[in-house]
């Protein structure tokens, strides 16, 4: 294999700086703000949520990202700036502006991102310092060319900046060896609440310094996420405000063709999928990351669905949590998920452990079980007999946290 | 208003028994089986679970039911009688067999319920003594013929015999006054968790006395469901077991046409509803009763899905535990619902008061927000400018406590 992991965050691929700074926008003491810069305009791609209300944020990069090409995202936590009107149009333009005037680009090269709460103003006394802030950190870097370790401590602030219920910053960086060199990758998401198949609050930035054509890049995007982002589920929810964002500066000098690019998308679906799998594990509340496996089925849409069924149910999830073997919630979920299957030909495993055959109760040591769902990871293996096509997702418990969590986020 | 309420549960219409026993299927004090009788054979129709896996007792249904009649129901709680493959099936048989036998009736003019935990095997060894017992309850009442107070209160434990997590008993009656005498119609359910739309574990018995068609009854219990059970969400699955039944004996020698057939409509359509709400009022762990309202959508199809959306919303019904006015969820979970409508054009209403206008924040009391989220209902309207299309819909708040009723249900 010739990925490895190396570090440094969105900061790792060549050309790239990173910072995060605390602007003050919903905590005192907390990271909230962050300018992700390419040194060079880079050619980027999007994706977006799929919900019908979009984000003011979101429906301004739709505009910038017109010519396929972006220099710099600025990005805050705290609030949304989702279903605001006018003044939520205004308040993202305006961070696009300040970003680009700070950092001497062109404002229609920056891309803006915002997670939180929904329908409240901007900060915006908040928002513009902070962009100086964390724009003057992002020229200091250009200007010095730091070692790698300082590179990499300032683009951990910016992972550290776009969190909002999450208990763990999600950052990753990979290197793949090609006949010419080496193409580098970072990535920082951010998930918790609200992640669903067609992506909840979750923001994702990639980095890279392989050289792309536009087309490609968004044919690439497009197909990480669909394996990734859109296969993790939290809580059902879809929110206004995700997005994936890859920029690609090609100042690694090299444009995978081939096996490399082939290699070079390995690449990309591995990290998503990491960032995926993270999102899961620190979904608000959980315990346990649930990963629901699903094998012969008739067609991959099939499969997608019984995942994202059985990661969705709420009678599974509780399951879980409560380390229960119910496996008859499993093929409930997956009855009403809308899949054609044949129930009888079902067998479930959980971690291993065979506990329903044929669509029906089998013998198994309840001991064993419970010892296998004492386990932070559950697999859940479901095996049709109705074809050869696979589908994998992921998932999380549900908890009493997670309930004290969102009783009480807005207030 | 020529319908009234009236006592007398599902044996209030003219010729019907009743009769709850305590098996100790689960537990040992829990009223968990009974029987529903019908002095003569009456028209019957049934709506079942959309759930690609049906429980035993479903599948032996639809075969008795080929010829739209049946006099006796036999319904136990504590055990599912689902994903059991050939024992569970003969389990379902033995049930209607030991019925018949008890009873002097048909096998195939029994019809059998059951809910609880899917996949594990039927304490047959106290399911056919509790049929014995409930039976020689039944039978001594076609007997006697006790008076009204009597029935009433047998019928009553019946209504206690199917429930499982619920907290109370569903039952109502009510009476239509018709040009010639009075047709009565008596209804029970159990729902609770895994209610959804589509039917969660949920079961409803209608009796009534009115005589009717079976395909005019059929029609009339389809409609009746769709805007009532299937208007209902919990928790979001939908259950394996679920089943509407409504017997009509004709005892009381009217068959309503007309206007008052509309009536009879109404009633049903109302005992409905009652039930519905009942249960979402009920659902697991729940503190309050969420109605959604949907008006001015282009579609009756949009409407619905925006209702379902929002009343599935784990977001939606953490904010409403905490008694926040958090509308933003409420509209990203319209966005997300798949229905077609301009967010732009969105009012939102909480209890009457008003938290949003076209699809953004406007300033309100957040004082006079919470007095009003203190109640035990809450009623969401979200005022589309699509069409005139409506659609209401009810489910429940998501709190600590559903956590602790599922995470252990099994075990």
């Amino acid at each position: 294999m010739k990925i490895k992991n190396i570090e440094g965050g969105v900061a790792a691929p060549e050309g790239y700086y990173a910072a995060g700074v605390r602007a003050g926008i919903k905590y005192k003491d907390k990271y909230d703000l962050a300018i992700i810069m390419s040194k060079v305009k880079a050619k980027a791609a999007a994706v977006y949520t799929r919900n019908l209300v979009k984000a003011h944020p979101l429906l301004l990069n739709m505009q910038h990202l017109t010519d396929g090409e972006a220099q710099a995202i600025v990005v805050n936590s705290g609030n949304a700036n989702a279903c605001m009107g006018e003044p939520g149009e205004k308040a993202a333009l305006e961070m696009a502006v300040q970003t680009a005037k700070e950092l001497g680009l062109k404002t229609e090269d920056i891309l803006v991102a915002s997670t939180g709460v929904i329908g409240q103003p901007m900060p915006m006394e908040k928002i513009i310092p902070g962009i100086a802030k964390a724009a003057a950190s992002v020229q200091e870097l250009l200007q010095t060319e730091p070692d790698r370790e300082t590179k990499a401590g300032t683009a951990h602030e910016a992972a550290l900046a776009i969190m909002t219920t999450d208990l763990v910053p999600k950052e990753k960086a990979y290197e793949l060896e090609c006949a010419e060199g080496t193409v580098k990758l970072g990535i920082i998401a951010k998930g918790s609440g609200m992640i669903h198949p067609n992506m909840g609050t979750m923001l994702c930035f990639i980095t890279t310094d392989g050289a792309f054509d536009s087309e490609v890049l968004g044919k690439l995007l497009k197909e990480a996420v669909d394996k990734s982002f859109n296969m993790v589920t939290v809580d059902g929810d879809t929110s206004t405000n995700d997005m994936v964002l890859l920029l690609a500066n090609g100042r690694s000098g090299i444009r995978p063709q081939g096996e490399e690019l082939r290699q070079f998308r390995e690449m990309l679906d591995h990290a998503c999928v990491a960032m995926a799998k993270a999102i899961a594990r620190d979904g608000e509340g959980a315990t346990k990351l649930i990963e629901v496996q699903v094998n012969g089925a008739g067609t991959v849409k099939d499969a997608g669905q019984i995942v994202k069924s059985v990661c969705s149910s709420s009678l599974v999830k509780t399951a879980i949590y409560g380390q229960d073997a119910n496996w008859g919630r499993i093929l409930c979920a997956a009855g009403y998920s809308g899949a054609v299957f044949d129930p009888e030909g079902t067998s479930i495993y959980l971690n291993g452990l065979q506990v329903a055959q044929d669509g029906r109760a089998i013998p198994f040591s309840e001991d064993e079980a419970l010892e296998l769902l004492k386990n932070q990871e559950i697999v859940i293996r479901i095996d049709l007999k109705d074809g050869q096509e696979n589908a994998v997702g992921w998932g999380c418990d549900l908890t009493h946290k997670y309930v004290d969590i969102n009783a009480d986020y807005r207030t």
